[in-house]
């Protein structure tokens, strides 16, 4: 069975974000004042077939091996049909 | 009112997403054959406060003018509470 698998990556608690940093400073640069903070993050989202739960095995593996650095970043995986 | 917005930015369809090709092949060479197509994207958590519909205005040029790069990249933003 064809589904999407999409990894959102997103920097842990605490860790520090310059580029989402730098984007605040300059929206408020530009005279904009609806936004009081900007957290950056990636997602990658996966054309996946095959069993089910071994689909899902392989996107954590893949997910903690490859796509995530797990020092500073979390991942979360969301299915769609 | 206080809420997030969640901009996804996504490249064009047609765009080539080197990033996604490289990492599709790197988990080929792992052993994972779940795994047909890979695109890459970004995305922006920004906490956003004020009048709705001046908000949600705000946040449109935010992403015309700086996040997005109107040429290769298409946006969405939801919104949270």
């Amino acid at each position: 069975m064809n589904k999407k698998a999409i990894v959102y990556i997103r920097l842990k608690d605490g860790v520090l974000d310059p580029q989402g940093i730098t984007i605040q400073r300059a929206i408020l640069n530009m005279g904009y004042d609806a936004v009081s903070s900007v957290r950056s993050g990636k997602f990658f989202e996966l054309e996946v077939s095959g069993d089910g739960g071994k689909v899902e095995e392989q996107i954590q593996d893949i997910c903690r091996k490859l796509l995530a650095n797990p020092v500073i970043e979390k991942f979360t995986v969301e299915y769609e049909k």
